[in-house]
């Protein structure tokens, strides 16, 4: 693909042109040397934008699209822009839960003050982490106030977008006592608050069930933090305002007494150490004298001159006499 | 943990000592230098050993303990030792899938001849293949013939698991077609053969539907390879022998017109790709050097002279000017 140079980049996203958006995270997603040159140009030249950052997870089937579609809605109803980023570590078995965007949010997919992007599917967790927050950072700058991330309960993810938002939100349905175990044990100490979706219908009254015993839960948990839960219907599109309403409040709470500013300031050594891990990868992986080493050792083996076991073995010879820092 | 010399382990390995093999697994999954230099130091005096590696994969909730504790002991009635390794990507969602095997496989795993081990998480997935890899050589050293490979629908282990095993099974359940769809889309090609559970009782006619809709399906596969669809009751413990036999004589037949011995060829290069790759991983994770970078540049940024952007610019300046491999 042909790559402007890097104020065509920077002075669209100031301007928040949407096409120019897309083209910039795909530079970011890029594998190529210089289109990672170009990533860290731009990035570097983006001003401080003000934004709030909610990440939403839940196991696949509680409606996270539908929630987000409803939600969404009343987050830009204020003049607001929004983006939203879906991170799925990818699944053959189930085809991927996050898909096709267009038909996943109809309505906020057609609106201009919305910007949809599912992420590009990468190969370890730390990988992902740094591209979502470079993702974040872009959409940021182009205007994009309120961040939406987006992930499945399926691999090491949650821990890794609670350290890219500000808000943690997990979104649960109607379940009894034995299947809430299951989610009490794991995530609720990383969450900032619970939503109890689907409470319509026939469901409703089980909502509302669910929604107290994920009260009673949090008493017992160790670290003292208060975390509410409410309940709502996306499909109905009903408890939505309530939860916006609910989430920004805690926000200004956190703004007003230092704590949102202090939580991001946490979160940047873990997105720190994330980029370097990412720079550390690429660097390796454009060592030509890696990779000879490497194709070396792989010959030895189809030859059948080594086992894979003999063949790591002398790869790791050849690794630890380089002394690659002095 | 105190550490015996090389010839303990892999004497007691050879003796088919389940305590020696436990602990040799426990230095494969360290992260300590020494740990990972004696497990070299194992691993490179294993002598080769027969056996057949079956993958089996599916959604949760498809019954896939009850499988493999139905289906093990068929592998082990004609004389057979079976090692089961459960792979399972970590989600807080979920507090993990597998789980507690001496509750989920309560007979394999009072037999003598059968030894269960779930996996170390891993922060990646390269290195969860590589880790797998280590401890089948490990079980089949110790006497294990008959090696399980599990892992559960999500995240992107399918394919790491096909890398690893002679047979990947599929473990299915009686759906409709619009479930169905979501199955077939990803994971058929990469499976040689799959299995309907839960035939029995009223909803035995229901997985006969989903057994032919699945060989139709077979049909239209782009690459013209013949996989079986079967159907069992992991409960009622039928259809367990028909599984066993139609495996072991589509094994026995590729190992009659060398399909068996390629297929470990081929998959012996990604192996050693991702042993070489976690080599690396472990080479910089233990060089000051990067490690004086990395702190420096963090705390740059927490004194609040650089962004985390700058901070990682810099880091990434730093690491272009090493000549690493001279």
């Amino acid at each position: 693909m042909r790559r402007e140079n890097f104020k065509y980049y920077l002075d669209g996203l100031l301007e928040g042109d949407r096409n120019v958006l897309s083209r910039s995270i795909s530079i970011i997603e890029s594998q190529t040397k210089e289109d990672q040159q170009l990533a860290i140009q731009i990035l570097s030249a983006l001003p401080e934008a003000e934004s709030i950052r909610i990440g939403v997870t839940g196991a696949p089937g509680v409606g996270k699209s539908t929630f987000i579609e409803a939600f969404g809605k009343t987050l830009v109803e204020d003049g607001h822009r929004l983006a939203v980023l879906a991170i799925d570590p990818s699944s053959l078995l189930a085809g991927g839960s996050i898909l096709g965007d267009k038909t996943r949010m109809p309505d906020l997919s057609k609106r201009p003050d919305v910007f949809i992007r599912p992420s590009a599917s990468q190969n370890y967790v730390g990988g992902t982490g740094a591209k979502t927050y470079q993702t974040m950072l872009l959409c940021e700058a182009a205007g994009y106030d309120r961040i939406i991330v987006e992930t499945v309960g399926v691999g090491q993810t949650e821990v890794m977008v609670r350290q890219l938002v500000d808000f943690f939100l997990l979104l649960a349905q109607p379940a009894s006592g034995d299947e809430l175990q299951g989610i009490k044990k794991g995530i609720m100490e990383h969450v900032d608050g619970i939503v109890v979706n689907k409470a319509d219908g026939r469901l409703l009254q089980e909502a509302r069930r669910t929604q107290m015993e994920l009260k009673e839960a949090m008493h017992y948990m160790s670290d003292n933090t208060e975390r509410e839960v409410l309940t709502c219907s996306a499909k109905e599109q009903s408890g939505m305002v309530e939860v916006r309403d609910w989430l920004l409040s805690m926000i200004n709470e956190r703004k007003a007494n230092g704590g949102f500013a202090e939580r991001r300031m946490n979160q940047s050594s873990d997105i720190l150490a994330q980029l370097m891990h990412s720079s550390i990868m690429d660097w390796i992986a454009a060592s030509d004298q890696v990779k000879e080493q490497q194709q070396l050792k792989m010959n030895a083996m189809n030859n059948g001159e080594l086992s894979p076991i003999e063949a790591w073995q002398k790869f790791g010879d050849w690794l630890k006499i380089q002394k690659p820092f002095d």
